[in-house]
């Protein structure tokens, strides 16, 4: 089972680790990292890498995709060879998945269409305009198409997929293993939870990023 | 102010990238990657590589440090000049961190000598041997040393963490910007969580792991 988490510049690292850190786990995957060119794409605003380990020609036929966001998503979504490679993998995955602001470039490639999907909280109107039925839940299920809420929420929507691939007893074997038990110092994560102010702040932050690390 | 995250081979993608993920939001931030020597640091089982982008002597006095676990924390315990970068950084950081079993790479270096301290829950007699003592919570704070449980745990301890360098509010935002509202599909990330044979299997198999990837 070949599972690919595509890699881009200026992805967001824990939308693509989260979903590695759990569907590695999974009996006979192989997880595999492709972009356009190979070696080290960058993330985030700092000086982190991961590196790419296969182009996206040597990846023709990967089980699961997994689709990250990142400021860099709006390059990657206006990216022919990434959008190409995405329509000609999803038609024979068993399940195409994104995390975050990666739902934009699955909806970019016409994935979403008349699908229900989930994305960063900030980023839903975004999401309606590829045809997409924007959802306000942790992570989403429509047919082969397993979409989550913002960064962290990989974990959360992989996890939820290592039980529909490989059983419960699996999944929950490896959220154990992980010690996945989470205890957030604040009951803040969600804009429902928070004050309207800090809510708008971090609207406008996240605004403000996307074309500075895009 | 400086925050390194140290990388070594076969290290845990996740243990590093959870508080890169929380920690590169606070405000004056520089956060770096050293290792032994600079470049793509395998992870795990399978292809993915995190590039060190500075050497351990580049990194000299980094207000923060944060040392990620995995099984290739079993030689990075071992290795001389790890453990003395440790030791040396760790006289003038503000706060020296810990994710999973990184505790024990902190133990051989005795930092935690006569301190309470988290690690995996598997690796809680270990954590002893050091003069530690070990504690079953999320994370720990004893007087600069933050320390945490498995895996997915740095999260949590980053943003406590976060909470106290720069504030309830910043540390909010953070939260909210990286949407970590989790909704894990299993109440089961803890072993108290969990039937025994369950329990069993994975300690099985973290221990049977150590060795391969290490």
């Amino acid at each position: 089972m070949q599972i690919a988490i595509l890699l881009f510049e200026n992805l967001d690292a824990q939308d693509a680790v989260g979903p590695n850190e759990v569907l590695q786990w999974l009996p006979g995957a192989e997880v595999v990292f492709p972009a356009k060119t190979r070696g080290p794409k960058t993330s985030g605003r700092n000086g982190l890498a991961l590196v790419a380990d296969r182009t996206l020609d040597e990846v023709a036929r990967p089980d699961i995709v997994v689709v990250p966001g990142g400021g860099g998503e709006v390059r990657a979504r206006q990216d022919p060879a990434i959008l190409a490679w995405l329509r000609q993998v999803h038609e024979t995955t068993t399940w195409t998945a994104s995390v975050c602001s990666g739902a934009l470039v699955l909806g970019a490639a016409g994935i979403l269409r008349g699908k229900r999907a989930a994305t960063h909280w900030t980023l839903m109107e975004e999401l309606a305009q590829f045809g997409a039925t924007p959802v306000r839940e942790r992570y989403v299920f429509d047919g082969k198409i397993a979409t989550s809420a913002g960064v962290s929420a990989g974990i959360d929507m992989s996890l939820a997929l290592a039980a529909k691939i490989g059983g419960v007893d699996i999944a929950q074997a490896i959220q154990l293993g992980i010690e996945y038990d989470p205890q957030p110092p604040f009951d803040g994560g969600s804009p429902a939870k928070c004050p309207s102010a800090l809510v708008e702040m971090v609207r406008a932050t996240t605004r403000a990023l996307e074309p500075e690390i895009g």
